[in-house]
């Protein structure tokens, strides 16, 4: 399987966002991706009047133009997340499209990233945001996946439940920033995958000084914690081939999940 | 608070490795240490043949030193594990001593280590040791306290739930090899760190190149996942002091504990 890494740099120009994305997609394909994915909030700066500028319902444009996408270049496509307006709400979203442009799964953020960190990030995505309520794994023909939004990995329950849904690689449009990026990015991504004996995939806007400093870096990580790809801060296209059956193979070498103790402690959806 | 860290070497002799031990205890009192930890199996060799050889009861010589040891030394003790024996069956047990030598908890390995890597570590605990049936948090003049035995830590569940029930620093008396050392010692200690935002203290015996070759490295890790203190392979003391309240400044300040979605999903003692 191989998965398209899309790490675009983000303007204040959603159009010039969009045929960016565009572009890349089409390359990633052409670059061989199976599964392209882009970063969280692609389309629009990541601040909260932008958030609510740049809203749209799910048959706006950022939807259709991404499904269009995928179809015409026959990929599945993590499309990264938006600003989707529904019933009046506005959610961090993030469409996943087969090969033929339809929507298998729609993930809303939810953990909302509010954080206040002294002398470094602050931010309140609840100011503007709603939660989703979701965990969310979809289909694919290389097996399950699993799929959530960068604050969201944070917590290490959704990824045990997507892992025990079936999830082979948890995909992860997300944008941390300078304070948490060289603290924890690289961390995250690796013990998750570690832990959960898959593959996980990160992927950040490209880093920009205005606003919001996205820490870039996209990664992907295999089921042992080795780093396959990492990018730097720049813009990057990058198709990185990951052989699922090291997931087989890592978990019968190193029995993390099935030597659980579920007689002693459980975790589930409630 | 000061934690004393006793990376100290294992060898066949047990009167010896008591004796060091008892010596270690000491000197990690004298340099200030308030809660002083020993490595999983710091009294006998770690091989299956060993741990039968050296099982005592809970009334038998290590148990009796070590308590004698927190006693004189008026120190918390966390005493590594031995190769318990009860009602027949043996253990990997850690005991923990207050600083009149009262055994306030043990620990009972829960999750055995059975591992074969390709090419690497084979292990199998399961074929001498029973496995114990207990999330182990205990009560200090510093807050409550987390416990459990290296391979129990490869389980974020353990270690949520640890945090779930107040842990401050999580204590793992470890013995991770050359395969799995390398690749996750760090990672996991930094994680599980992060994750839960508490300290976490591994310790492990010395590299020795006999039987089962320790990683050694033994670390301390803040809340946000610094490294205070970490080994290099050969024996050695060392007394980390921690700032407990770095874990209710990063808990404020990152909210990782309090923004987790119960509505969505669980975790539990089963």
């Amino acid at each position: 399987m191989k998965i398209g890494i899309i790490q675009s740099p983000v303007t204040a120009d959603q159009e010039a966002n969009l045929a960016n994305a565009d572009r890349a997609i089409r390359q990633a394909a052409e670059d061989g991706g199976d599964i392209v994915i882009l970063p969280e909030m692609f389309s629009c700066p990541y601040r909260n009047s932008a958030f609510v500028a740049n809203a749209e319902p799910c048959d706006g444009p950022s939807v259709a133009r991404l499904s269009a996408a995928a179809a015409q270049c026959g990929v599945y496509l993590v499309g990264g997340s938006i600003p989707l307006l529904e019933d009046g709400r506005i959610y961090n979203a993030s469409f996943v499209f087969d090969r033929n442009g339809a929507v298998i799964a729609v993930h809303k953020k939810v953990h909302l990233f509010d954080i206040a960190i002294d002398g470094g990030q602050v931010f309140r995505e609840s100011d503007t945001f709603t939660a989703g309520n979701s965990v969310t794994v979809f289909d694919t023909e290389f097996g399950k996946m699993g799929l959530c939004i960068c604050f969201d990995f944070r917590f290490p329950e959704l990824a045990r439940l997507m892992a025990l849904e079936g999830a082979r690689c948890i995909f992860v449009p997300a944008a941390f920033n300078m304070t948490t990026g060289p603290a924890h990015w690289e961390l995250m991504f690796r013990q998750r995958a570690v832990d959960n004996q898959l593959f996980t995939a990160g992927v950040a806007p490209a880093r920009s000084y205005e606003g919001y400093v996205s820490y870039a870096n996209s990664m992907v990580v295999s089921p042992w914690g080795d780093v396959l790809y990492r990018a730097d801060e720049k813009p990057c296209l990058a198709v990185v081939e990951v052989d699922l059956d090291q997931i087989d193979s890592v978990r019968r070498q190193l029995p993390l999940l099935s030597a659980r103790r579920t007689d002693l402690y459980s975790i589930h959806r409630t």
